[in-house]
């Protein structure tokens, strides 16, 4: 059934997928629903179109065509035709999967070649994720849909050059060893052009923290020039645009946290493939408050990395790393930036920071042939004492159009801070990862690049009654009594007691 | 975090759900994703929206509202102060029964509130409709469902009357039992005030059938009305709005077919409580070809139709009729209403929708005790015979506005017309449901009233070459030979053959 409309152009752009609005009754008419595809002809032009249906916003015979659609057509036609379209094939895959079917290779490349091409619904694309989550991924579907992850964005070609990454599953706020680990690395010849992400829940991500010293939004074609030159890179993932579908999966799956373990393992290696990655490590902190919780958990999910890597020709390392507690001391994007170069330039700070990185570069120089096994470490503190490491660092900060000579003390932080002391003497028993995190989220990490708070204390140090705990920063007043307030809600640094409640 | 905008207020309608449209880099600046909530205030009026980012549609300190926002803050305002919102209660829900989980009263009854305050985004609905065809639904699940569902929308109040009600599980062309059912009850002096859908994928619905007639969309309060006076109505669903989150949540179940079982239930069972039934019979035809094969299927399904029953008190009667080819010999709106004109006046046409029609009547007079067990029968078909159940037609059809003087000659059918006839003789084994109501609508049925075809045969039949096998009628050649050719590949009047198959 063929019918004339007429076109209703609306200058709104609704991001990629091409909606068309039909009057209600004219849809019933043509036996068209909602959601469903139509086929929209003006002259020898032609697009596919998904269907909104209204009561009032277009009367009957005419048809609302969003911003794209005229612009696929060329212009606002006088008239269209419309006719029903047949819905992609995908629709009946996801179908599949809804059934507890495992799907082929062809019909997972063909929902990303569809995502990519904007032709499924949010509903659709949901129905696919929920599946996923329910019924699991198996193992050649994962693997496939790394592939299609890995193929729908750019790759970084470094010829004959032998790749290196890192990788932490996260939930550890002051973890901030990328900028070490990949300094050390690059300092010994290797190669690490590093990708990283900004902060989703944590009062920092890497990217936040090097964007204090440096633009770390760099495209693609640059990016790879200055891995060429230095070795590695410390940029973000806006322009490089690695493994495009998953920020479109990522945006289905935010509102409900749906995180298939498939999906995710696809996620994160997809990134490391497309920078053409060889040998890699994962970091899974484990721990009260960090993501994964127990080791039994972070060695099942470190089995699926190992097998997911084989099948990509990557040799993927996993290390379950204690994520109990906050690992360095300072906790937001300039406050993280500040520690970084200070250890860069020798100082004595935050010791479980600089040495969790020396661990993790030294495993990294011994799968890339720098050092015999069990020596890894030595050389990477050598690199870093030496101040061979610094100077890398400088290079990149260089390279990525920051000012290689910036010193700590010309990094801006909070200009409002509160000291608070202990109010009385003891042991520290735990420092609590999601409490610390949220009070320095309160404090405006990571949006305010100054904000944040500084750990003046370690789990087991022994306190003695007014010693500084902890130091906050902020833009405002105000945030720093809602960061305080959040601090004695949730009491995260905790004191041994010996009486552990009184029963009355 | 809160922060001023500028609006760019669009006048365009989102359906519902209030949508604002702000900059990628503001929203990562706020901390913000697509379909977050976002609280939108000027002055002293604010409303909650769901956020969607774009690079481009509005610049930075910009952002867009679709029109339900300034309608909901009464203008355009010159500023907006917008800060983060936390989601609604459901979506905590909707994880559960993700993971897994059996949902409470209360929070299936949040889900249907935040349905109809269109507080929901289309993942995340989808995600709970995944669910509960992935996981299913409890029958308490189900049950408080139905509820929901009944006070989501309007309810017809008829005080003092036993109110019974009949539906039909569908998939078998000509089938339309309906008008002659409620006539006959109707006339017995029992009260059914009976809403119909229309066809969804069939030729002809019982709304489409009436409306050939009378009038179909009448206002809930004249509803009433007509029922107090007649006994019965035949309306359809769009102006009562019965079970109205049922709506809702069939255009998300849509595009993927997504028909979990306590949902399917619900659907039904709810516009049945809505009109207040009592005592309902649900026919449930089986067959190849038919919505449900088997009859394992069928009992399965009405057990399960019992029990919601049962916690509704409503008392659900379900009878597993043959399916398996088509019902009356008019298949199309203008042409079923022909046939049912014809049977009430007392012609000799399409034996088997009388026969069942008397059958399905005469259970229903059983049950709202007008006649003893197994006596029902031949109370229907006095009432019939007798030309009472006519007369209460009549009756129904002048309330809704329709002539009730019209005669089966009064009603247009199709004026392009093409009879097909038996090329060779032979006995007819088979008439196919599915070819049968791909032909009808290709002919132009639902959408053209008087489109649609007439069996001349029956299963079982014996035929001579040269014999009518049935007329197509529809308002244009090219839909008669687009009729034509489905006939002729799906060949759906079988004859019997004695050589099924020649092997060379």
């Amino acid at each position: 059934m063929k019918r004339e409309f007429k076109p209703k152009c609306i200058d709104v752009s609704t991001t990629g997928l091409k909606i068309a609005v039909m009057n209600k009754e004219d849809a019933e008419e043509m036996d068209l629903n909602g959601m469903d595809r139509i086929e929209i002809k003006a002259g020898d032009k032609e697009c596919t179109a998904v269907l909104d249906l209204t009561e009032e916003f277009v009367k009957k015979g005419e048809i609302g065509l969003f911003k794209e659609i005229p612009e696929e057509l060329g212009k606002c036609p006088e008239r269209v035709t419309v006719k029903p379209k047949e819905k992609p094939s995908s629709i009946k895959s996801i179908k599949s999967k809804l059934d507890g079917e495992e799907l082929k290779e062809n019909e997972i490349n063909q929902i990303i070649t569809d995502l990519m091409e904007e032709r499924l619904t949010d509903v659709e694309l949901t129905g696919w994720i929920s599946a996923n989550y329910i019924r699991g991924l198996s193992e050649p579907e994962t693997i496939t849909l790394t592939k299609a992850i890995v193929n729908s964005g750019e790759t970084i070609q470094m010829d004959g050059k032998k790749i290196l990454d890192k990788h932490c599953i996260g939930g550890v706020p002051g973890n901030r060893t990328t900028p070490l680990i990949v300094s050390i690395i690059a300092a010994a010849g290797l190669t690490i052009p590093k990708t990283s992400s900004r902060a989703i829940t944590s009062p920092a991500g890497t990217a936040d923290t090097m964007e204090v010293m440096c633009n770390v939004e760099i495209e693609k074609e640059r990016v790879e020039e200055i891995v060429e030159q230095t070795g590695a890179c410390m940029v973000g993932g806006k322009l490089v645009n690695l493994a495009a579908a998953d920020d479109k999966l990522i945006r289905i799956r935010h509102p409900l946290s749906l995180d298939p373990r498939g999906m995710l393992l696809a996620s994160i290696l997809a990134k490391k493939k497309a920078v053409g990655a060889e040998k890699v490590i994962i970091d899974i902190p484990i721990g009260e408050g960090a993501k994964i919780k127990s080791k039994e958990e972070a060695k099942d999910l470190a089995g699926d990395f190992d097998q997911l890597g084989d099948a990509l020709d990557m040799d993927v390392h996993c290390l379950i790393t204690d994520g109990d507690h906050p690992i360095g001391c300072a906790i937001g994007p300039a406050l993280e930036a500040i520690e970084v170069l200070k250890i860069l330039r020798g100082d004595d700070v935050s010791p479980e920071l600089k040495e969790k990185s020396l661990r993790l570069a030294g495993i990294l120089l011994e799968l890339g042939g720098k050092a015999e096994e069990g020596k890894g470490w030595i050389k990477a503190r050598n690199i870093l004492e030496s101040k061979k490491a610094y100077e890398k660092f400088k290079e990149i900060i260089r390279a990525q159009d920051g000012d290689p000579e910036i010193k700590p003390g010309d990094i801006e932080v909070g200009d409002v801070t509160k000291t608070v002391k202990a109010e009385k003497s003891g042991k520290i028993s735990h420092i609590d990862n999601k409490g610390i995190a949220k009070v320095a989220k309160l404090a405006g990490a990571p949006k305010e690049k100054g904000a944040g708070m500084y750990l003046e204390v370690e789990e087991g140090e022994k306190i003695k009654e007014g010693q500084e705990l902890f130091t906050l920063y902020a833009d405002s007043e105000r945030k720093i009594e809602e960061a305080l307030e959040a601090y004695e809600d949730r009491n995260p640094i905790e004191f041994s007691k010996i009486i552990l409640e009184e029963l009355t």
